[in-house]
């Protein structure tokens, strides 16, 4: 049994307020002569915030595991990422605000390019631009399957969202993406009886583009991976007994947040809005999720100094959130994006916690290498909720 | 759900190469006015390695927990030590390269000496020497059971392995050894109906060996433990799609190797003949367990400064293989045989990794208490490998 399964026992009411700050791929690796992205910017506010608080290094999923946005956050909230799983084509859904219910299908779709054999050539078409991907996205929406009605939305360049609605379905079936180049798609394969009969729609959508696309060049073809539905989670009401709300500008983490029960307070993408909003959600809410995507995204850009400078961004951004004295401010990303890599990452995350009861550590900057000495030590990502309600008092004592 | 289990998912192709050098019994415990072996000897590869790479400190089955060869090289290469077991009988049967079949049993062996009422009075028959122990052997050569073929291999002084073939047998068996002075030799028991026919052909030869040894002193009985049969592992090529050989001038460490699925590659015991070999072989191949013995030898040994020597010998013998330029490099070692305990003990082991991707830390020199402030933390040693596949590039991304 794991200590995280004890919180939702042990949670009780308050009026304390827990601010959860997250730079989207914040932790970096050092350059050849530099610290981290995180080292070298200058942080004022957030070295403050090392010295007066606690700090460790957290592990998203595992040791040498690099994960997606979405096990990062489940991790951040204190679901186990390793029990609770969000399928790609749910993350798909939630990144382009599509309102899925609960017994829909969702999958994630590529418009690729399949010889005259009907063998793949291209998973991505050459990356099609997403205006040609709307195009294509429409022509597949005339595709008719009998008892499902049926939904195709344009994500970016040459990927799209297909959802399925209806009774009876069943998201346990095998991609028709063959992950390779080389093969034809492969038809979809269900494992009993009621997804198989889900295969069979899939199969017809399928065959109903291959159809619509047969003229089109480079993108004749789809692929899908991921099938799924919503995962049923416990709302953090109901785990922590939290008035939580998110405050994010990207639906993809709007959508994590909903899944969690948070209430999504609209704002603007950039730290300016997201600040000003939570002011003015500061009354009625005592979670804050606040969202920052920009590290992340330079991350991803392998740009350096732009990285720096979104963490500078975010520092000068603390004083007004600071001056709200929440109770428990928590500062951290939801996995690493070192730009020499360009993508996220496996190296574990530095993380703040500051709280009247924080046991004071000898770190008095924050960074990667000073947070490898912290007070929290290295601990998995999942334990971080249990830290911030233990601070914020809303965690009654186990056993007598 | 643990995180390794992830792995065989994730891992993907790649052209990176990955060394172990595994230096048996590695880890220490300081002198009375000096540090461990490791901080003593002089190593200035070793130091450099900890300067530019990350480091740690790895427990290879838990906190407090001394292990063998077995758990300790299970947990290197990345199998869970407690999930995973290889019993004595088969790690003797790996240690004199006996060629066990998949369906063989065998078991552990002590030639005893026991007392005219057939109590066992030295489980150790006086630790007979090894050419007494290779007679001996061979006089229960002669005993003969009905429907099993029979194998009786001498090991090191009073040790030797039985290994019963035919169809049926099963090895969930009681030892014969009563672990203790002043009782008679168990009767071997089964939990059921194909292991308590087992169990009556091993009766039948410990009845055998009896009068065999009747007329001997000071071993005139056997003693018998640890019955086991090839555990069915996925092999390292399965769980990680790594081609991994390995470099061991012992038959044990062979063994293991070839349990997991590398290949062996014929060499010397020494460290010359096994970076040689490492430099034949370094075309063919991704993995590479390099293993050194002398550390634990001089460890079990007692003498100090003998594995202060070992360690500077490992240490000499770095460029060559750093000349190879691989794209991760581990050193560290499979448990820790502190000179002062003249046998394995449980303190965790120094670990250093160096990859173009690794996040530095801050330890300089390669030592026990240097890299208990190392960037990779304290940490299971199960996870040694994800963590060596991610900085090999050979992972990708877990959940969207």
């Amino acid at each position: 049994m794991d200590s995280t399964e004890l919180i939702p026992r042990l949670t009780r009411k308050g009026e304390s307020k827990i601010v959860f700050l997250i730079a989207d791929g914040l932790g970096g690796i050092p350059g050849n002569r530099t610290g981290t992205e995180l080292e070298t910017a200058a942080t004022p506010h957030l070295d403050r915030l090392a010295r007066d608080g606690v700090t460790g290094l957290l592990a998203p999923v595992g040791p040498g595991i690099t994960c997606g946005s979405g096990p990062g956050h489940l991790a951040l909230f204190g679901y186990d990422p390793l029990e609770t799983r969000i399928g790609r084509g749910v993350l798909t859904a939630l990144g382009v605000n599509f309102d899925l219910g609960t017994d829909d299908i969702a999958a994630r779709g590529n418009f690729c390019t399949v010889d005259e054999h009907g063998v793949v050539r291209d998973r991505r078409a050459g990356r099609i631009s997403s205006e040609r991907g709307a195009e294509l996205s429409r022509k597949l929406r005339n595709i008719e399957i009998e008892g499902v009605e049926l939904f195709v939305e344009p994500v970016k360049e040459h990927r799209f969202l297909l959802v399925l609605r209806g009774a009876g379905l069943d998201p346990a079936l095998s991609d028709t993406d063959p992950h390779e180049i080389g093969m034809p798609p492969q038809p979809p394969r269900g494992r009993d009886e009621s997804s198989r009969r889900t295969a069979r729609l899939i199969a017809a959508f399928v065959e109903g583009a291959r159809k619509a696309l047969a003229n089109e060049r480079p993108a004749n073809m789809v692929l899908l991976r991921g099938f799924d539905r919503l995962p049923r989670l416990p709302s953090m009401g109901e785990r922590y007994g939290l008035n939580a709300c998110a405050l994010a500008g990207y639906p993809m983490y709007q959508g994590i947040a909903r899944l969690l029960g948070m209430r999504v307070v609209e704002c603007g993408p950039d730290l300016d809005s997201e600040v000003e909003t939570l002011q003015s959600a500061w009354k009625e809410h005592d979670f804050f999720f606040v969202h920052y995507k920009a590290t992340d995204s330079a991350g991803e850009d392998g740009d350096f100094d732009a990285k720096v400078r979104a963490i500078e961004e975010l520092d000068r951004h603390l004083p007004p959130i600071l001056a709200l004295k929440p109770d428990v401010l928590v500062v951290t990303g939801d996995h690493s994006t070192p730009s020499q890599l360009k993508g996220h990452s496996w190296h574990p995350v530095p993380v703040v916690l500051t709280a009247a009861s924080c046991r004071r550590d000898v770190v008095a900057s924050f960074g990667e290498t000073a947070c490898a000495h912290g007070g929290l030590g290295q601990l998995p990502m999942k334990y971080l909720m249990s830290l911030a309600l233990a601070h914020a008092g809303r965690l009654s004592k186990f056993g007598a």
